[in-house]
């Protein structure tokens, strides 16, 4: 290789470099060669690529005020949390071991019992394009959520997410899952999850998940993605809260991570109840279709949820939820959503000295149906949100943004009979 | 630049640097050249100042040992824990936007619903000498608050501070401040903080906060420093504790991070009532003055705390606290407190045998008038404590030290009839 | 030293080096030399050794199923968990204080008053071979605890420690060691610590830990070790939890980091109460035998236990513990047990295709008396438990395996009348 001939020019290029720093120290490896890098964080491989380590993280400090059907009084509340505060490590060993350890110090996900993890995998790529992932991560359901929380557009995610949150949420399990790619533009997951609930003999629920994205077009702002999802779990003989809430995409109406609306905080609830005994209800089953397109600096998606819950007992009626979103991003600066096969990824502006700048809207809809007596409402409970929203991308580690969000319900209100609300939110982002 | 140019002996010395190691691995980047260093901890930076990472720490393991009115019975009780275990990251991102991530694993800062924070922050530093930081660290308000707990003079901060703990303490709320100096003697802050405390319809307590320095003098080991200190919040409509209580600078009678006294710890209550309705109190002032003065190994600083919480309803009265503290502390090998404007930090041992001595005494006062019927007692309440210790930096990580404190108290005594108490307090410190 | 001589034949070498990475930068140090290190996690220190940073951890992936003697109704219930999740940071400074940060994010070691600390500690090896320990970290006892949690044969520890939990637990304490090696054979420790427990004084139990090995055969792959081992604490005035309790090497039943086996697991109990008043017991005194031989790749140890708690009050009688393990370990590939003076260590893998194979078995036995009336039962209570495994060590970072565990108890049963059960633990583990 190049390394063992003489090149007679980089000698001098060398020479003089360390004449600048002539009481500087060394820096070597005790084997392989080394490459280091930090934006903030820090990564460190080995030439080779057969080792790696990395540390980074995020902070997502949100302000945010609300009122009307947000609020218990419909008085405006306000908020302010952190939500999220990652730290994430993660390495590669022997070239194909992977691991990925993240934390969510703001204590937002997971829990004081099980520990407050985004994700704790472990990642064999061995046999790529195929890859085994075990421990404890999302499951795969959807494309906004395959998209990182860093770089999803509005501040939270869609609200139809919240009718199938087990269906894309690790709740303290653990799982494996095989995913890969064929060619450029297909890529398909299968897991399997057994989560943190039991049944009446402490077996822990299991839950099998399907994706399958199609993107015929797959660069970044060339961009035509097509994916269907499905997620079933069985909650035969396991005492159940079967409650579908919506936080109608305010998340300061109750959260962790700081202070939150309190008792005034109002969350939507769509059907169910809490606290039933094993039996009420057996198979649940959600699905969802995901569709995207992208042109330059323009991006629309949208996503269609549904959810069958079935009771197995006569005292209670099937819960059948279903709920969409569909979403207008475009970037005034004129750089295109990043895109890799499966989900979008960060803005990186290309103007070091205004940033990026997206405008968006989006529009939420969910409703569900519960005919079990005295349960909600005798009809079908309805939310819709609108989220009309700014973001600045400053570089690449910080992104300020803010959200104006409208809601409206129906068959629902809160104690002082408001049945829509409208807020703001503004975050604070660092990633390194 | 001058790595452009041939620097003839600069050639040789490199490569018998290379010889030596002849088979250790090279370590580049893939961009801008990157300085490392570690003294225990770890940091990297580009060398132009771009990016940086940091990750370093504290670990505070204390022993104490205490009787008399610091517990119920009057007997000794000990205390062997954690005070401050803290993971630091830090670092910098296209110059001008740093973060702070420290975090306390000890869990005596924050709490289990919102994190363990010591400081979780952005900071833009774009606008320089003038800083604008966000996210959830303590308000500025004091001269001993604002010397880092590692390097504190005593073991804990003045009994004063407990006056006023919501003047500098987060309380896993969000804020955003401005700072900067002007010339070389001058510094400044202004703080908005949204506390993790709501009022009946929501919203966060806010506070406010103000501090000035004057330092003509500025250099360590000579030293003029004056401070003015002031918060507000307002606490109407807001459910209150408004106790004021005090742990008399001995941490071991009850806290976080290990074994402390448990039920046999006893707190000085001076004024206050725990789950007062709202409409009881209203606004709440804190006052502060501080001024300190160093020649070489000598040091002097004190500072005085004025607090009024203003009675909203008829029922109760105004309560009124007041504080103050006076330090001396002298350096037997020598070496001075290390200033920086607004101030001080590390002491650096120049003899790195015998490492750096010094000895301090410091008196706290504080006393807290509550007329309101029924609470603490008819007179005032008063607490002094009596600092004196020694602290050996063995180096610039490791610190050893002792303090005797000693405690006697007006119009309140323990179950057993103790207005007095002392103990001991040890404490190892290691910082990365 | 050679770095002062001019070395040709290095300088092309150099050239060449660089010449290949002619875009990427240097990296250099502000002082002394520095070597970097990653195998996926990352090491930095100075070529002196004066300072070091490294960071690193530990991921354990449980998943298992059992029945019988192991869940109330007999039925099979099974478990998905972290059995432990550490990052672990370490360094050292000034070369004779290195510190060490290692935190279980899986939250099965401390708690949530104190921090979930593996360990966290300062030690001084200025006095080289002599050590001295101090901070929060597991007192000394028995061989099978000395090794790490990372490279113990089994997955769970034999089940002759649960009798004896507090002698090697720290259980939120302090505590300070010293220990030290005396030519190549000879190994021992002594350790005072204070344990977050208190007697009615508000004081902290206090323990005290002697270990001591004698290893005339200390080479990995031809070892003869044996140890002894004491422990000793006083329970007078305090309040005690008397409960011997063992989960019979199946961590399902009931464990933090996931989902454990809910109200439906079932651990074995041998003697003792909850609650008891300050009074009831005082002395408890533990005593240890352990003995280990290998020749290349087959390793046989061996472990004794019993404990002594002294009743002080007439209503309780003593209770005694007894316990022992024997466990024979043969490595398929060859490779012998890493031996390191006082505890084995990792398994090598010398073969890069296939990685090493180890089959173990271990039998554990402990029994218990306590004739206090009421309690537990007439007759000892005893629990036998046989582990029957397959430990894959893929390569350095990542070790799979399994094990069948098959528990018979006597004069005990579950809910369900069963006195024995069976199950299997399959761990997928990665160490950065």
């Amino acid at each position: 290789m190049i390394r063992k001939h003489f090149a007679g020019f980089a000698a001098s290029a060398l020479a003089l470099a360390v004449s600048a720093q002539a009481f500087a120290g060394t820096v070597t490896t005790d084997g392989a060669d080394i490459v280091i890098k930090t934006k903030g964080g820090l990564e460190v491989a080995t030439a080779d690529k057969e080792f790696a380590f990395k540390i980074g993280g995020r902070l997502q400090a949100d302000y945010s005020t609300f009122d009307g059907f947000y609020t218990d009084s419909g008085d405006a509340a306000d908020a302010a949390y952190f939500r999220r505060a990652f730290l994430e490590i993660s390495g590669v060993a022997y070239s194909d071991w992977e691991y990925k350890f993240s934390y969510d110090f703001a204590h937002n996900a997971g829990s004081s019992e099980d520990g407050y993890w985004d994700e704790a995998s472990i990642t064999y790529t061995g046999f790529d394009p195929i890859n085994i992932k075990m421990g404890r991560f999302d499951p795969d359901f959807g494309l906004e959520k395959a998209t990182s929380s860093k770089w999803v557009t509005a501040q939270e995610r869609n609200a139809a997410y919240d009718l199938i949150d087990w269906a894309n949420g690790h709740q303290n399990g653990l799982g494996i899952q095989v995913n890969g790619t064929a060619g450029d533009s297909l890529y398909a997951s299968a897991g399997l999850h057994a989560k943190d609930q039991n049944d009446e003999d402490g077996n822990s629920v299991k839950q099998f998940n399907l994706r399958g994205v199609f993107a015929p077009m797959h660069e970044s702002g060339n961009v035509l993605h097509l994916g269907l999802n499905f997620a079933q779990r069985d909650l035969d003989d396991t005492a159940v809260d079967t409650r579908i809430r919506s936080r109608l995409g305010m998340r300061g109406v109750s959260t962790a991570g700081g202070n939150d609306a309190g008792d005034e905080g109002n969350r939507l609830l769509l059907a169910g109840d809490d606290g039933l005994p094993a039996g009420s209800y057996g198979e649940d089953k959600a699905f969802g279709v995901e569709a995207a397109w992208a042109m330059g600096p323009l991006s629309v998606q949208g996503e269609y949820i549904k959810r069958d819950l079935q009771a197995d007992d006569a005292a209670y009626e099937d819960i059948e939820a279903t709920g969409y979103y569909g979403q207008v991003a475009y970037t005034l600066t004129g750089e295109a959503r990043t895109y890799k096969l499966g989900r979008f990824d960060a803005i990186k502006p290309q103007n070091k000295q205004i940033g990026a700048w997206e405008v968006f809207y989006r529009y939420d809809h969910i409703e569900a149906e519960d005919d079990t007596v005295g349960i909600v409402a005798t009809n079908d409970v309805e939310g819709k949100v609108h989220n009309l929203g700014l973001n600045w991308y400053v570089n690449e580690a910080v992104k300020l943004s803010g959200v104006y969000v409208k809601t409206a319900v129906d068959n629902q209100e809160n104690a002082a009979g408001d049945d829509d609300g409208d807020g703001m939110v503004f975050r604070a982002q660092y990633v390194f």
